[in-house]
């Protein structure tokens, strides 16, 4: 690519645009704006920008369009693929200050939000109103990151990633343009969408600069469950007879040994060290919820799970839910001098047994330890994979067997990233999933971002 | 535009492609793809083929790209808005020779199936797998027909349209190209979206080969009920507030007493002539759907309805769904001589009940009868308009107001068409309502079909 550097001028030109005190090309910021939390290489930006408004990110990006500077949203850097690491430098444009809640639509359940705002802190605006937006990736997600990745969580399974939560969006695009897209409307059959083109693209065909949100009502029950068994295999075959039944949980997570371990370890649970499930349902009666429990627990029984426990209390609920937040990061800290690569495939869920088994495996007999977790009921699986950093010959052999993983994903019909991105890491995989789709994917790109100046250096190979 | 005739060589050609017994320019054959159910005017194709694999179409498409032939799509013309009627003429490929469903993955809750497959015949062969495919526009609409117009029905509320309940499509672009797209996860986050932008865009970007639908478990517990009140306006703000409480309805459905006339007479059901809601739950017990219906029979008579009727019975349920599939029908079937117009607006739920006051009183105004339903919990609302036929005069005032309100939809935030798509009749809100987007919308277009051959006269003002 043809990318010019940043020089004395431009950053008088951008400060002009947003005032000196909000770019910034001291080195603790370029740090903090150089890597996210996987393990992909850091690089530097040559600046960083904290625009407040619309039109200043569409100044920005018109200048740096017409000067061929690279520029890469940001959020809160919580992404697990090298999605924001600026790898061709340039600008990062921070939208920490742009975390306004413009609006909430309480009678509509939506809220038109900007993108920087966490959606962990649009949540607790909205708990006391008894609503919610579903997605959750967990950690301290910005809604303009999770649109860029299409996140997902443990809820999507019964509320759908981000593409199902997001009604109106106004992304600048290349050349400075606003783009307003989509409607107010539960529903329309007006003209092509384009906003899905956006969600899910990693800030490579434009910057969103606000955007309208689907909200939902908080539960008014909850019922849940941890279940135990003989073999993560058979908890995987758990999980396909439950999505099968057509009983809906809100949530259905698959929790290794291996995993358990590291969480009793940290956090004092006292959980049982056994292939585990975590179910939960959402309803509007205990009845209900009684009775869908009692299929899973029926489900359960007969693939001879040992332990099916009821019946959990809020308190303990939210460690549960806390500790699956954190695993991955806890994971990381049990490894101190490993580096990681998380797989985050997935697959139909009639696959899932089959991904599960063959994954595990390939981690066993290339002697690899692999920490096997996922969104179950969503056919998504993660293996966490730790190597000695800088032992080529280990991570030579975790990149084989990761590779290997992905493809059978694939094979089975599946994706290479069920809700991470592709960001650096998965771009090696893309042709093998989507043959000519990447061809228009990159006509897509051409026609919205001509220059390449948007997070250059990732998705396409 | 600039196309060209069909003339004898071309037929030739053509037929090379398909066999001559599947290439017609007969004229009972041009008169049946010349109109669906809308009031616009027919336009002949020049000739109809019936292909029978991607294979075919894609070489009538390459060919017709190289001679500049236009090219519709037709599933079985049940659409609303002319969205299939070949105004330039030129060929139309009929579906209904590639109807079968491929393949059924029960266990992944997924279909395999061809365009031309009726979402009724789909359903029937679901049903003792305890499956349905969701999206109910009505009347014998194709699974192609309901992609392109991104249809939706009775239960969108609850299963969202025809765009949440697809996976995977393969489609022919206008060179010949044979583009698959999408995988069968249920999530995924790899690359950009291109699967929305075929969805809904009435055959104008690609035509439709076959797709991966997702079905759900067909609920094991119904329970229904109608609700009569004073005036529509105040069933509108039931609706509002059912919606608003968060027991998700799997249908809410308004009538106007107009309407109840209707199907008396047609179906001689004996209801309350009275502004009706129709209310349906699905949940997996019974108690849980008496919870939801207390709930809903408290909100209709806090705003004093003056029957709220549960406990209806599985035969009149159906009776009452037949009915309204199809109350468009016997409304035009009850004016001989007349034209009509359907109003399709959908706006933001709190929104409702003022868009249904301002239709009716611009109705009540202008002296011009109108019919008014809807899908209510979607905030979609019909207006059926009668005219009688070539009264000018008449047709003016018509046209006036349905414009005023489908400009008043928009400006709530809403949409000039919630289910029945573009085609010919919405053409002209375009611009106020998408604004830039609509340029964005004809780059899109350039981008898939750079000769403008596919459905041309459609979506564009």
């Amino acid at each position: 690519m043809k990318f010019n550097l940043l020089e004395g001028r431009h950053l008088k030109d951008i400060a002009s645009i947003v005032g000196s005190d909000r770019i910034s090309t001291g080195i603790s910021n370029l740090e903090l704006h150089s890597r996210d939390q996987s393990q992909h290489p850091p690089s530097l930006p040559e600046a960083v920008v904290w625009p407040v408004n619309r039109t200043e990110v569409s100044d920005i990006l018109r200048y740096a369009n017409r000067h061929l500077i690279p520029v890469t949203g940001w959020g809160s850097g919580t992404s697990l693929e090298g999605n924001p690491i600026p790898v061709f430098n340039g600008l990062v444009l921070d939208f920490s200050l742009m975390n306004k809640i413009i609006e909430i639509r309480e009678s509509d359940f939506q809220a038109d939000v900007e993108p920087g705002l966490a959606y962990q802190d649009l949540n607790e605006k909205l708990r006391h109103k008894g609503l919610f937006f579903p997605p959750d990736p967990g950690a301290r997600a910005t809604i303009g990151g999770m649109i860029a990745n299409n996140a997902s969580g443990i809820r999507t399974v019964r509320y759908g990633s981000t593409r199902a939560n997001i009604l109106r969006l106004t992304v600048v695009l290349a050349d400075g343009e606003v783009l307003e897209m989509g409607c107010r409307a539960s529903k329309t059959s007006s003209g092509y969408d384009l906003i899905n083109s956006f969600i899910g693209s990693e800030g490579t065909l434009g910057i969103v600069v606000d955007a309208t949100v689907r909200l939902r009502g908080w539960p008014e029950e909850f019922s849940t469950a941890t279940v135990n068994f003989g073999d993560v295999e058979t908890a995987g075959k758990a999980v396909f007879e439950i999505m099968r039944s057509g009983i809906e949980p809100a949530s259905l997570e698959l929790l290794a040994p291996e995993c358990i371990s590291v969480i009793n370890r940290e956090k004092k649970l006292g959980m049982e060290v056994s292939p585990t499930l975590f179910i939960e349902f959402h309803g509007a009666s205990g009845k209900q919820l009684e009775y869908v429990m009692g299929i899973a627990n029926e489900i359960c029984e007969g693939l001879d799970c040992y332990d099916f426990r009821q019946g959990i209390e809020r308190k303990e609920r939210e460690e549960l839910l806390n500790a699956r937040y954190e695993l991955a990061e806890m994971i990381r800290r049990s490894h101190p001098g490993c580096s990681h690569i998380v797989i985050d495939v997935a697959v139909p869920i009639s696959a899932y047994p089959e991904i599960i088994s063959m994954a595990r495996s390939e981690s066993r007999n290339a002697g690899i330890p692999g920490y096997t977790f996922g969104h179950a009921g969503d056919g998504n699986l993660h293996l966490v994979f730790m190597g000695k950093t800088g032992d080529e010959k280990e991570w030579d052999i975790i990149d084989m067997i990761s590779k290997r993983i992905v493809e059978t994903a694939i094979s089975l019909g599946g994706t290479a990233t069920g809700e991470h991105g592709v960001g650096i890491g998965k771009r090696g995989f893309m042709k093998a999933e989507h043959g000519r789709s990447l061809v228009w994917m990159k006509k897509i790109k051409d026609l919205y971002d001509p220059n390449g100046i948007l997070n250059p250096g990732k998705i396409f190979p």
